[in-house]
């Protein structure tokens, strides 16, 4: 790759609220996930120190012998609390609880039916489980029935969909999800990643479409609006019990630290406290949208706040993306085979207004990112 | 389980080095990894708390992205030089470390061939991964010679093996292992999550043996002696590069935190400041050894600071256990299948001389431990 456009694994030399500094320079940062920004948040940061001087910089062991805490508890709690579900089970990442999850509930007997565009985690812990996989078109109820439909009535089956899709930044369809699996008594993973903090004061996907008694698993992680790194898995009390003595991604990995521990206890807290963030984020994102789309620029299907920006081709999207990171603006460029080439933008909570008008007009001055958003304009008006 | 006789998951209410408490008591503490004390050494905590400060509590992303710092490089650069090979790659735990070299380098053509009692993470890495998993005889090279002389030749094999194994303590037998590979030309891997910052000077197993070039990959987490939550990877350029862009527990995972990052950067700069440390520890087991020795307890194949106390049998386990926690000392029980029934103790440089007196008294005034401890002593004169 030539030199200069090589844009991964770039080096961030400090983060503080809405900015980051790369190579000296501040660059308005619109490819984080800190939907809420809590990442900069004193009260976390309080919660975080605190922990530290408590209980050291890492509990050294699993949770299930020396790495367990009271902390951890808490916030198994207060998260199943605020889901709505009888129980929860914290994991040290986001990655290990859907690997926890799904290798420690299915079986080689059991079918994984999987929306093609879950993420890339769901797919490591159906493969790690030996479960017999299926993937149904993205998004897409019917398609879901069909692939049921042919799986033999007695096996179990699972279904495994984002709430809020990574890179698309679309919505499950849930509703209509949700009933087919009702009709062919398959069970439903929901992994709310994106959904957690950012949809319905926070509580996720399923509560947005008020269907969390129709979810049997829900999957979350710390590392976006929860200011954290970890992960936690919540449903019922069986099959959380029933995790804590089978999930190997549990059991076999060091506890998150207390001080990732008391972050993400710390941001619920201040999510539950200041649900009008969820609304903040959402205002911001929209904010944009609506300014991207007056510019001409595409803006995918997303009513989140990740707004994927349609390129023309891989190409341009390194050409473009160092061009914008020149006019201060970082976000992430997306190559196939990940997606259709892209740049994935997403917004926070505390963002100021002056930077979204920024980030609209430097995207906006892109001839090419305004003849992609034509494009796709013109597909979706065809469709 | 018995009502008060449920051993796992204890939440612990705070941890500050040799000690820990629980239900308002102080134990001492005999089942941490916390090999040289370091989670509670204020130079590693004044680092977390300016990395809290420069960079926020998350990276909110993967490194492949936006949770890359300058920090997670420098980690990278310091551990290959310490460890002796060209490169490193960081991941946000040790069991993903595992995982993403494993499902990373090999693939359903190649042969995995695992130590019997090789790390739970190793063999989901090679499950992941879909290579043919062959296991040999414990630490047995003639075992894993008989074991590659049944694979093709034109077959890619790669060795797995821990350097200190967990639950036993024992350390791999790496001359007549590597002999072995180099013979039949088979890759070696080495998982050194408890020969890390407590063998060679801190550097590990390889180093202990003089035979780095001999060893192809070395996997270390930071949880154990760097008083963290994370991993690497380490080894040629060529396989690092590489695992960049196909670890997909890199790529599709949350980065270390930054207190994590810095807290584990630090504490391997103590650790190569005062190497003393890595002899403190194994002086203090060899303490305890001695005591246990000296009063009929079994001590198992150890010499690391992992010391497996055999016990009679499971129920017997739990009840042991419960007097030891009564008494004031708290260790890890382990029943089947995880292993044969024993009390898993391990120690720290920062135990104090009394302590680890009071630690023999307590488990050498246990009849059953030194009836049990008997047992092996002439199991192993037999022998």
């Amino acid at each position: 790759m030539k030199a200069g456009l090589y844009p991964y694994f770039l080096p961030l030399a400090g983060q503080e609220g809405a900015t980051v500094r790369r190579s000296g320079r501040e660059l308005i940062m619109c490819g984080s996930n800190n939907y809420l920004g809590l990442t900069a948040d004193p009260r976390v940061h309080a919660a975080a120190r605190a922990a530290l001087d408590r209980y050291g910089s890492s509990s050294t062991g699993s949770r299930f012998l020396n790495g367990n805490t009271d902390l951890h508890e808490e916030l198994e709690a207060e998260l199943a609390d605020f889901l709505g579900k009888p129980a929860a089970l914290v994991l040290s990442t986001g990655y290990q609880a859907n690997l926890g999850a799904l290798a420690g509930l299915l079986t080689p007997r059991d079918y994984a039916v999987v929306d093609r565009d879950a993420h890339a985690s769901l797919v490591d812990g159906c493969r790690l489980s030996g479960a017999k996989v299926r993937r149904f078109p993205h998004n897409d109820a019917e398609g879901l029935r069909r692939t049921l439909e042919q799986l033999p009535d007695a096996a179990a089956r699972l279904v495994i969909v984002d709430g809020v899709y990574s890179m698309e930044g679309d919505i499950c369809d849930l509703p209509a999800i949700t009933a087919v699996c009702a009709q062919y008594g398959a069970r439903l993973l929901v992994d709310d990643a994106h959904g957690l903090g950012v949809l319905a004061g926070g509580r996720g996907t399923a509560a947005h479409f008020d269907l969390t008694d129709q979810v049997d698993l829900i999957t979350v992680t710390f590392s976006k609006a929860l200011a954290s790194l970890g992960g936690a898995v919540v449903g019922s009390e069986e099959a959380i019990h029933y995790l804590k003595h089978k999930a190997r991604s549990l059991m076999f990995s060091a506890s998150m630290t207390p001080t990732s521990t008391a972050a993400a206890l710390t941001a619920l807290r201040i999510l539950r406290a200041e649900p009008h963030l969820t609304t903040d984020v959402r205002a911001k994102a929209d904010h944009v949208r609506r300014g991207l789309i007056a510019a001409g620029v595409g803006t995918g299907d997303s009513t989140t706040p990740i707004i994927p920006v349609p390129v023309p081709d891989a190409a341009g999207t390194l050409a473009i993306w160092e061009r914008l990171v020149r006019a201060g603006v970082y976000v992430n460029p997306v190559l196939p085979p990940a997606a259709t080439p892209r740049l994935r933008t997403s917004y926070m909570a505390t963002h100021t207004r002056a930077q979204l008008d920024r980030v609209v007009e430097v995207l906006g001055s892109e001839p090419e990112l305004r003849r992609a958003g034509d494009r796709v304009a013109s597909s979706v008006s065809v469709a």
